[in-house]
């Protein structure tokens, strides 16, 4: 978060003192250090790890206190484990090994290991080792190594490292202006390790990602998708550093804006080398933390949000259920959203003969905001009006028959009752509503306004006139493991409400359902649509995110969709439609989404799927009959 | 089952008067037929059903009383419904119209409709429409109809057929000689529209398959892996009957073969079209009921297995539990396997010098039956041995101090003692033990015997001495949803001893684990091993089947391998571990499968995982730690 100090440690081969070498640290105004759990000397022979040759092979836990090892120290577990070896007794030493070594990390109580890069080949017994040991910790987080592109192959980096405490260097790349074209045809990307590693680990929030910079970088919708993933910490090793006029370390263009992309998240950055510019690693730090004052400051917008970030909440049911007080104190304080309305409003009545006396109904007047907002359209468009305010909540109510009398709203007829069942004395010219959730029609605007037109003159205007949904595919094993934690069917068959954050959109969202005020003929408000996406990049679809946008009046709209979403507004979050089980699609692969919105006498629930193309995989209906999820009407 | 009487029923168009139907059909030797639930006549204008229109479309519930709806009819759904339709009035009516069939279809209580066959191309929302009547529906069974084939494409059937009762042919292929692998080229097989539908309908245990035989037949593995469907019924058109020499219809040798393999399940037969053979459906029942009488007898085995077929048992635990003595009594009536014992234990014998008295130690006795084996062994080989029978479960221990007796067993010496701590006063020439799972290792046969090994001579033999699991990817929605009818994480961890009956297995078994006695050197039970199989065609991996074989001694072996199965062999049945979400695999794609046998002091226990290589589809590691099965020690 913004308001968050830069953390950046530093990634240590050995070190015999480990007290002093945090004193250093410190001094280099740094603030933890990722040190080997294991000294390299002490490699157990890969053939037998026989339990009596261990000795004292790492330092004692009494060189820190406990408070130091939770908060400085990241254990590095040893890189030359191979848990994936085609030669059984190395394999079985690792594990016995990669156990000791986590063992050991969770004794000392240090928040996170150190993993060694996967291999996209061959990493099965890597990813049960892994899954065992997430599966029982406590505490411990695991971070799996990762550089952004494999030059060197990593495995090679392995076995050099293999010798001993010698250089830590994964990366030989000289020059920022390689292109990262070439790096595609190499193989399985490092990505696809880290996937084939987290899939058979089933995204288990415990297992993170430590990403390694590398001097390549790859496409910019590779390095965007790996703000999608759980990283928990950046690598930033000395030597991809540039060096700018005055001798000082600096980054490149291309480097400098993914880290400021990262610094979006709650990532602790480690640097990682020789310190090349004058012999220490205090410039480089400064230069992190240069990058990291220039972060556009919090506005209110982002303060209001810091809380909700990739938060689940059951969404709202406001026809159903009462909103509370504080929820219309929340809402309200939306001045743009209002500012739209007002502009709408005023520009609906300015098509109206000077002389008229406008009828304005605001139908669902809460607390009374739309009213002001009509009210100071009134003025503005300077046009008389006869106003009527509608809530069926009788607690809003009581407040608007208050608001009436401390505002002085002498042309405003307070009226206590449903809008599909008030038998109006006389027809609206203009009917002002906010009942759009998230995802525009999720809370029924439609069924309330269908029921409100009844008292809309027919040339009568509704503002809002027209909203539509949106739907993307998007991976986030980060808000799909916030759904798993309520562990059953029904919270996976259920849409939440939340300010997706730690996600990538693995397309462009595209409109779902649309719906225009007021209507004529035959009303249906149920729809089906099946959207066709195509992968920007391989990934793992974990579910849909939907958006809206709407028309107030003319070209007066509210936007949450990203491709247009309205500066500044907060009232809305996006919806999260969970997958139950998460499906893997290729690059420039079509995805199939079809989704329905259905309706019975009492209700109105959602269901969809999803299906990939070329690969045939399916994901089931979801919520048949919504058996999981429904709006009561 | 090969002892019930075919079944066999005759789909009609819209016959007036059903009871007169039934009647004509009874004396054509059949038992049921399939008739539409609305007269086509009645067919609801594509653009608007209104329910004023409706009247009476079909015939009265009072025709036949409830017995006879149940019993000796099928209803057939309209085949013009195009619940996919792009138009909106269309889908929306065709939903409308479904949804009445079924409900009529409810209220007679037919026990099944049959449901028009779905388009690979987009069946959403047929999905998703027959996922919620299946969701919601009693005692109703859906039949999907698809043809083997598709010439004509089924949409161009149903195109024709919106024109009323007129012809049903769905196949114009004229002869049985016509190849079939121009079929594959044809774009999706109708097997694809069937797999998109229920993988949607998250194979739902009361969707089932009613399969259309074609003129043209499509390629044996494509036969083989209908029979791992959840095929209900199977229609049989006239016109892909030959006439033989006397005048008679006649299916060609491959239908022939197709159809006796279908006569294992629990299908019914539905002829179809007009009879062009003496006027009467009689000769094409009586040839069906001739090829029935066909069917192997059936014999002590099959009758055995017949309560088990597709039937989930927890795998024993002989080591933790005792077992009971109808367990017993059951294995012990296995004839082939006992005759094996003998003659691999007098093999042994034979290789004594004439005058040794050798050392038999009858490990796991249980109640006896392989004391038997080597007393009779002993004659055959006309060699002089002591015997000891070693028992832990002191239930079975009183059989065998009994049998001593009653069975004058003056050689043989009984100890009730666990094999892995007694202490024996004499060394073992030979060691027979029956510890064998279903997956060979699974009721710690290694452990047991290397416990035992301790009073095994250097050069003694231990029968069983060899042993493998095999293991192989299979289809079979019905298994699967055995599986899934307990509804938690822990029972889809859990392997199951099940007799596979509808099953389609995509690749033949490999060799997993393999374990030798008595053992030299450092012994670890310990496995890991990643398979690499070949799909044989585009499937559903719903979990993995095991098998073992053994070596008893030198050439005597037994073997629940399909491709080595013992004749009348019944002691196992195979096991089967279930993945919890299943993974679509195409045809010729590579299954790579990481399995693992582990241990603690107390436990042993697997995990199993899945990928494919092109897909990238990862199923996570089942089982982490033994968290939802293992065996105890």
């Amino acid at each position: 978060m913004a308001t968050e100090r830069l953390f950046v440690g530093l990634e240590t081969s050995f070190c015999h003192d480990l007290p002093a070498t945090l004193d250093e640290v410190y001094a280099e105004k740094m603030n933890a250090v990722i040190a080997p759990l294991f000294h390299p000397r002490f490699k157990r022979d890969d053939h037998q790890v026989s339990d009596d040759r261990l000795g004292p092979m790492s330092r004692s836990d009494l060189v820190l206190d406990s408070r130091g090892w939770t908060s400085s120290v990241i254990g590095g577990v040893s890189k030359w484990i191979n848990l994936d070896s085609s030669c059984p007794r190395v394999r079985l030493a690792a594990e016995k090994v990669f156990k000791q070594e986590i063992a050991w990390a969770s004794h000392l109580s240090v928040p996170a290991v150190l993993l060694p890069t996967p291999s996209a080949q061959k990493c099965s017994n890597y990813a049960r080792v892994l899954n065992q040991s997430a599966t029982q910790a406590q505490y411990l987080q695991f971070w799996v190594r990762v550089p952004l592109t494999t030059r060197p192959h990593p495995l090679a980096v392995c076995a050099s490292n293999r010798q001993g405490p010698s250089s830590d260097k994964c990366v030989e790349g000289d020059d920022d202006a390689a292109s990262f074209s070439e790096v595609d045809d190499n193989g399985p990307s490092p990505w696809e390790a880290w996937d084939a590693l987290r899939s058979m680990c089933e995204y288990h929030p415990k297992v993170g990602v430590a990403l390694e910079l590398t001097a390549d970088l790859p496409s910019p919708e590779e390095l965007k998708r790996w703000l999608g993933e759980p990283v928990r910490a950046v690598i930033v090793p000395t030597d991809i550093f540039l060096t700018n006029r005055k001798g000082y370390p600096a980054l490149s263009q291309r480097h400098q804006r993914f880290v400021m992309e990262l610094f979006q998240y709650k990532i602790q950055f480690y640097l990682k080398g020789r310190p090349h510019h004058r012999g220490r690693f205090l410039p480089y730090v400064q230069y992190l933390h240069y990058l990291h004052s220039k972060k556009p400051a919090v506005d209110a917008k982002a303060l209001f949000e810091a809380p909700y970030l990739d938060y689940l909440q059951a969404p709202l049911q406001p026809l159903m259920d009462n909103l509370e007080s504080q929820t219309y104190e929340t809402f309200e304080q939306d001045a743009f959203k209002y500012q739209q309305y007002e502009k709408a409003v005023a520009k609906a009545l300015a098509q109206t003969p000077e002389d008229k006396v406008s009828v304005v109904m605001v139908v669902g007047a809460g607390r009374g905001p739309l009213v002001r907002c009509s009210l100071r359209a009134a003025v503005t468009a300077n046009r008389k009006t006869r106003m009527y305010a509608v809530e069926k909540n009788p607690n809003a109510v009581i407040t608007l028959r208050n608001l009436k009398i401390s505002e002085k709203w002498d042309n405003v007829t307070i009226i206590a009752s449903d809008m599909r069942h008030w038998q109006a004395t006389e027809k609206a010219d203009i009917m002002v509503s906010e009942l759009l959730g998230s995802f525009s029609d999720n809370e029924l605007s439609p069924e309330c306004l269908d029921g409100a037109q009844a008292f809309l003159k027919e040339d009568g205007i509704s503002i809002t006139c027209r909203y539509t949904s949106y739907v993307a595919p998007i991976m986030s094993s980060k808000v799909w493991n916030e759904v798993k934690a309520y562990d059953s069917l029904k919270s996976f068959e259920t849409p939440y409400v939340v300010r997706l954050h730690n996600f990538y959109s693995i397309a462009e969202s595209q409109p779902c359902f649309t719906f225009v005020h007021p209507k004529f003929g035959r009303i249906d408000n149920r729809r089906a649509v099946e959207l066709t996406f195509v992968a920007e990049e391989s990934a793992v679809v974990h579910g849909l995110a939907g958006y809206f946008d709407a028309v107030l009046f003319e070209d007066v709209t509210l936007s949450i969709n990203p491709q247009t979403h309205s500066d500044g507004m907060f009232s809305w979050f996006p919806i999260f439609f969970p997958l139950r089980s998460p499906i893997r699609v290729e690059r420039h692969e079509r995805i199939v989404v079809p989704f329905w919105r259905l309706a019975n006498n009492n209700r109105v629930w959602y269901e969809w799927a999803l299906h990939t193309e070329t690969g045939k995989q399916h994901a089931p209906v979801h919520n048949p009959n919504g058996r999981s999820y429904w709006i009561g009407l």
